[in-house]
């Protein structure tokens, strides 16, 4: 039987991540860690894989929230911790973005601001890049409904420094200014200090990259204590339990192993290093990266052309078909075997 | 440094769920499973929890829905997948409830219809249960903008045939009819075939109780492909990858485990039956319940008194300090063990 019960949808497009292809591929296209987490986890996971998985989890992931809170130097009340950086963020954008200013972000940025902005019905406004693919901060001194930054930005890998990650958030106190640090330990200098002096800053960062484990969704984020409240109260009315036993104890397993983080993290910063020069000697041009990804422009050849023919020899990275950013591929950095592979394709494409 | 960024943000009293205490109780308060999970499930976890982490999960939960599908009768669109049936329905309410006219549910439900509908500005009206706390249908045929059925009903136990929940769906065609069957599996029958015939019914169902997963969060929903499709538009819209490898493995584990499954709900029944036997030569007066916990009001101390004495002593039920169910307790069915040590403890404070 048929009704008019489509009046009351909320129609909306969604997101479209990329491809998670099976079987023996390169898979350079989603940004994931290429070494696996902290043996630690494992052993962390499989301990309490039991009959206690009967029982809800710790709402409030107790141990998890204490460990974040130790190692960044901040109390338990101004950390927040979701199912992935994506739940942080869409709670952040449900909890905070209920003016009728628009919110700010770049042009070019993390492609599911927009699709949180409309899912929700907040007003937004994207800000242009340079032509250089650069953030400057006086544009997101206008009046303003809320700001989201990612630092660095996602796909261009460009960092801000701190203080004009400061410039941005003092500028806007009548604001919550969000910046996104999923990529933030390749490279860059985190903002969570900066959450001390101002009330208004939401600090986001997650597992899934530095830490190895996007396939246990774990992401936080850091702020005033009150901040984190308000974000704490609609995560509760949306959800109770949203962080399972397992992550948050393969979390924790993952955040304590410190000298497995700064091991790997330490290998991929080399790796991208050595990416770039490499692909500069292919004829690249490139942004000066400070994530785990590399924003690149073939020339010979369109990017959307080798996106194609790299995928045909189970090689996969990323490329959106939109007019900005359509003559470049973004490659996540993988093992130096796998760039190398990526490599030896690209020179009998080009 | 302090603005005024706090005039954009959205204010909630978010739902207070169960306590979790640790340590050496007898936690009859949350409706948890008293049984672990499958054995199989600890097999399957720890057969995955390994360098795999590192990798984004299947964000459509392939194996997962095809078994779900299979199990229920249904075709792969037709299922839906969350964290818990928290989040299955906190999608639902987003994605349909998008009308002017109010949501009806009953004013004795669980508790957190009305958290959601104002989390995101739903309107809604309550609907009174009669004095033995039933639910009458055509109380639901008046013009409405959804409706939200707890089946059988929370936290009184009582179940609607199926006749019933076919005559609001059926009266309905204009709005979106939400069952929501946590405890169906402890005696009722699910309304999952009348999606064939009913584009606008939705039925959600969960792991954490028959399944003995509340650990691993994972809620479903069944429902016309359409209507499927509606929600994980608005799914992916919020998060892409929200059910992490573990508990898609998992869960996959427990529900192939079906001989595990119908004996341990079996025995739930049973411990039930007898349950309500002792409570009632105990001076209880009980509602039909049909879940896997009981609604009892006591004889010879107030409700209030009984919760705070039985806390005392290590055991927990709950109590809600709300006008039309002050004066009864809800009482998890646990093991025979743990039912006949509260028993114990009751006859000495009665």
């Amino acid at each position: 039987m048929s009704g008019n019960w489509e009046r009351g949808v909320r129609r909306v497009v969604p997101y479209t991540p990329g491809e998670q292809p099976s079987g023996d591929v390169i898979k350079l296209n989603t940004n994931e860690n290429p070494y696996p987490p902290s043996p630690k986890v494992k052993a962390a996971v499989d301990a309490v894989s039991d009959g206690r998985l009967r029982l809800y989890p710790d709402t409030v992931c107790r141990e998890l929230t204490a460990e974040l809170a130790a190692q960044a130097g901040v109390e338990p009340e101004q950390v927040f911790i979701g199912v992935g950086s994506d739940d942080v963020l869409s709670m952040a954008f449900l909890t905070f973005f209920n003016t009728d200013e628009p919110v700010l972000f770049p042009n070019v940025t993390y492609s599911f601001y927009d699709v949180w902005a409309k899912v929700y019905g907040i007003k937004y406004k994207t800000v242009a890049l340079d032509k250089e693919f650069r953030i400057h901060t006086q544009d997101y001194f206008e009046k303003n409904g809320g700001i989201v930054i990612a630092n660095p930005n996602a796909p261009t890998g460009i960092l801000l420094g701190l203080e004009e990650i400061e410039s941005i958030v003092a500028a806007n106190p009548d604001s919550v200014v969000i910046i996104d640090e999923a990529y933030i330990d390749f490279g860059g200098k985190s903002a969570v200090g900066l959450t001390a002096r101002y009330e208004n800053l939401l600090v986001v960062q997650t597992f899934s990259k530095s830490r190895s484990l996007a396939g246990l969704r774990i992401g936080m984020a850091y702020g005033d204590k009150k901040l984190i409240k308000y974000l704490s109260d609609v995560r509760f009315s949306v959800n109770s339990y949203t962080m399972n036993t397992l992550s948050q104890v393969g979390g924790l397993a993952a955040l304590r192993d410190r000298e497995y983080f700064e091991k790997t993290r330490a290998e991929i910063i080399r790796v991208r290093e050595y990416s770039k020069a490499k692909l500069e000697e292919l004829g690249f041009s490139l942004t000066d990266s400070a994530a785990n990804f590399l924003f690149a422009k073939p020339s010979g050849k369109t990017a959307g052309e080798l996106f194609s023919a790299l995928k045909a020899r189970g090689i996969y990275v990323r490329w959106w078909d939109k007019p900005e950013i359509s003559d470049r591929l973004r490659i996540t950095v993988g093992t130096k075997e796998q760039m190398d592979a990526l490599f030896a394709a690209l020179k009998e494409l080009l």
